[in-house]
């Protein structure tokens, strides 16, 4: 294992949040919240302290750089930028408990949106922005970032294949262009294109200018956190009509808008991955506003049911209205949607939609294989043959999947919450979406939980985000052996 | 596809169906229920009318039989018996609507044991007889029945192994000696052995002749079904004991027993399922007897607990308490127990044992080949190196269940039950165990689902009994098209 190199990223990684984490002091200053700004002032140092000791230990790296090393690089790096991270709520005081403002932060990172704040409204805007902001950070990937707009002297195209592998979300991985590093800037040029567009959007809306500048980072990440406590439901409700808009832009993988940009409009026109997220997405909101007509009436309904099928399939997990009074059946369809989740190659989290394409035609490969044992075929996606690998790695997902979610509702159910909320709440923070159903419902919050739970939330919410096995990984000797 | 052949093992195994009913007339002849008596006749005229058709437009079968033909005997031939069997609850008016006589037959034979009675007392001892008997036809297969008693001349090997394949649960089929016609002789011995040794020993705990029979017939096939409206709660605690040690029993694989019978122990001592089993079973008990401690006491809470895990993890479903009062925790080690099931080669249902296994060795596998792609290794069970496409069939097996929980969700909960209910009835259903959690918990029924919601379920039991393929495949057209 090459251990310097990791350190070596992971030190600028944090100098890079340092970074980020500056308009948080500027607006504390701003605002008079003094407290806060010295938060900031103790967290910067801290973090930068920590860099620099890394940058001494690991800054004469040899060259190697696998899959392994990927990896383990994306792991720690959001491990440790989670941990550090959260030092301001910590320091500030505005969250007291340690446990309380990593699971805040890593909620934050992943694009979760699950929070333990009853009260989100106490805190003061420099921590507001921090939270949302991280929102926007963790959506594309700080890796990603980094490879976009600070290439490490001398490294190859694998080094950025590996890292890119690790921390995008989807089954696999398409370069766009040739070359690993230009493909990061063009995601991040589109990811910051739409944002921008989304934040002018919202201020025409009626927004405040730092509320919608909080609700884009939520948007643009897929998050979630808002900065009332009411989440959407008191913007006006073109703010409301903006923001469903984009988490479904949001929710769609990137490389369609590279390839309209490109103006190859037959890829896109035939891309199996959006027809299908298409399809869920009307089918959806077309039989929930059927079923919830009659507690709101059909426009209404149709506004409603929009808005909350964006938001649970984009996993960004917004909230209009207390979804948990609907009928079952709409609860039911959004329980199914918190799974499926959106496009791989987007911010979004959950399943993706390319999964569940690759795991139906997996298995109607398999019922043929078994009536017809001299015919074997091989998968296609969007009319390319499927990589057998990406297909075992999609079963291991599954697999692992199960297991994690099997470990933490057993978990969860030591602290006597119903079975609905535990289960409603491992989904949740695996699939990054933010709210529940019943006690963690859209206008609860997940403070109840104890420490343990809380533990387990916060590694389902890493798993979640990173696919599970650069997390996993983590805790595999086979890992850390000697190649 | 030669229909022909299907045609003729399905007039046969009517006939046997008829065989097998008999007793139900003469329980009904001997209690003067001359109403069920004569609904038992118009049942033996109709399903012996629909064998002879069958066997006259089939008698000329030709030879070949392949996989695909074995799936699909197995389909239908689970489907008719159903279908013809469910008629003497409907003549005789016992049970008055059809779609509930053919839920309850689907969960004898299934060994579900999930009813839609409200009073199973008001049922007369004939139907009673038959409705129990079914479990322990289903239990072991009554193909592989057929293999055992009935060779069909000059068919080969190929034939009897694809049918024991589709029919037999677990994921692979291992010849216990080279012919498999002696394989299904030889399980039913085991199998008929075991039933005896569990009737003799309920006797002996005092239980009444009939009842004991009938609970017998549940234990051994792990179906459920009991002849009172507390199903087992008042028998005295060594009839239930008795039966808690019998549903484990019935839970191993029966290959198991055979190496003991050849004294090959190393073989089972050394058995990886076994193990797996032994030590769910061995935590299970222990965590749900600390829990429950507070409620029962020490003595009487472990007697619950091993019962309640015997019968949720044989997939059996007989009720001693009401386990939906327990604590979350309890409750929540059940129902993924219901998941989990038993031993492959057992009559229990659920995911299975070596499933697991392999599923867990699996995803070991694939994070080591991402960790260190130049190595590949094959998985080992019990040593044997595994076949690869058992692998993909258990990957493929995961993915179509994960499919029919959501569908199976989705259904149900337009009947407004709540989320709990509906997961719990559809995995309950499904894993072939019984009762569930909520409004259909131990001291419940299914009786106020739709019709819909009914034949949803069906199909649950007999995709999970079969072990989705010889199912989903009736469905599927590539089945029905020419070589």
């Amino acid at each position: 294992m090459n251990y310097r190199m990791i350190g070596k990223i992971i030190s600028r990684i944090l100098g890079l949040e340092v970074l980020f984490m500056l308009p948080g002091l500027f607006f504390c200053l701003y605002d008079g919240d003094y407290n806060g700004a010295r938060a900031f002032g103790i967290s910067f140092a801290i973090i930068l302290a920590v860099s620099g000791v890394l940058y001494l230990l690991c800054r004469h790296a040899r060259r190697g750089f696998y899959a392994r090393e990927g990896m383990v690089t994306t792991g720690l790096t959001w491990l440790s930028m989670s941990m550090l991270g959260c030092l301001p709520f910590y320091i500030s005081g505005q969250i007291p408990r340690y446990i309380d403002c990593l699971f805040e932060m890593v909620s934050g990172f992943t694009t979760t949106g699950s929070s333990i704040l009853t009260d989100v409204e106490a805190l003061s805007r420099g921590m507001l922005y921090w939270r949302s902001f991280s929102h926007w950070v963790g959506g594309m990937g700080v890796l990603v970032f980094l490879m976009a707009v600070v290439p490490l002297s001398g490294q190859n195209e694998g080094y950025t294949l590996h890292i890119l592998r690790a921390e995008s979300p989807g089954p696999s991985v398409g370069k766009l262009v040739p070359r690993m590093k230009q493909t990061a800037s063009i995601l991040y040029l589109i990811y910051i294109a739409l944002t921008v567009l989304d934040f002018i959007c919202l201020l025409i809306a009626g927004m405040p200018a730092f509320d919608a500048m909080c609700i884009t980072f939520g948007t643009a990440g897929t998050g979630g956190f808002g900065v009332l406590n009411s989440s959407m439901a008191d913007y006006p409700a073109a703010a409301q009509t903006v923001t469903t808009v984009f988490m479904f832009l949001f929710g769609t993988n990137f490389s369609c808008y590279y390839l309209l940009l490109i103006r190859h409009f037959r890829d896109v026109f035939h891309d199996e991955e959006l027809h299908l997220y298409l399809t869920i997405i009307f089918v959806s909101i077309t039989l929930i506003t059927i079923n919830i007509t009659s507690i709101y009436g059909v426009r209404e309904a149709l506004h409603q049911a929009a808005f909350q099928v964006a938001t649970i399939m984009s996993t960004s997990g917004f909230a209009t209205a207390d979804f948990d009074q609907w009928p079952v059946f709409s609860k039911t369809i959004l329980l199914i949607l918190m799974i499926s989740g959106a496009c791989a190659g987007s911010t979004g989290g959950g399943m993706k939609m390319s999964r569940l394409l690759l795991a139906g035609k997996g298995l109607l490969r398999n019922l043929n294989v078994n009536l017809h044992p001299n015919e074997v075929r091989r998968i296609r996606f969007n009319k390319a043959p499927v990589d057998e690998q990406a297909i075992r790695n999609l079963y291991g997902y599954i697999i692992a999947y199960g297991g994690i979610v099997v470990f933490s509702l057993l978990i969860l159910s030591l602290d006597g919450f119903s079975i609905e909320t535990n289960l409603s709440a491992t989904l949740a923070t695996f699939n990054n979406i933010g709210p529940g159903l019943a006690s963690v419902g859209p206008t609860c919050n997940y403070s109840a939980y104890s420490d343990l739970s809380k533990i387990v939330m916060i590694f389902n919410m890493l798993a979640g985000r990173l696919e599970i096995y650069p997390i996993l990984m983590l805790f595999l000797p086979t890992t850390w052996k000697r190649a």
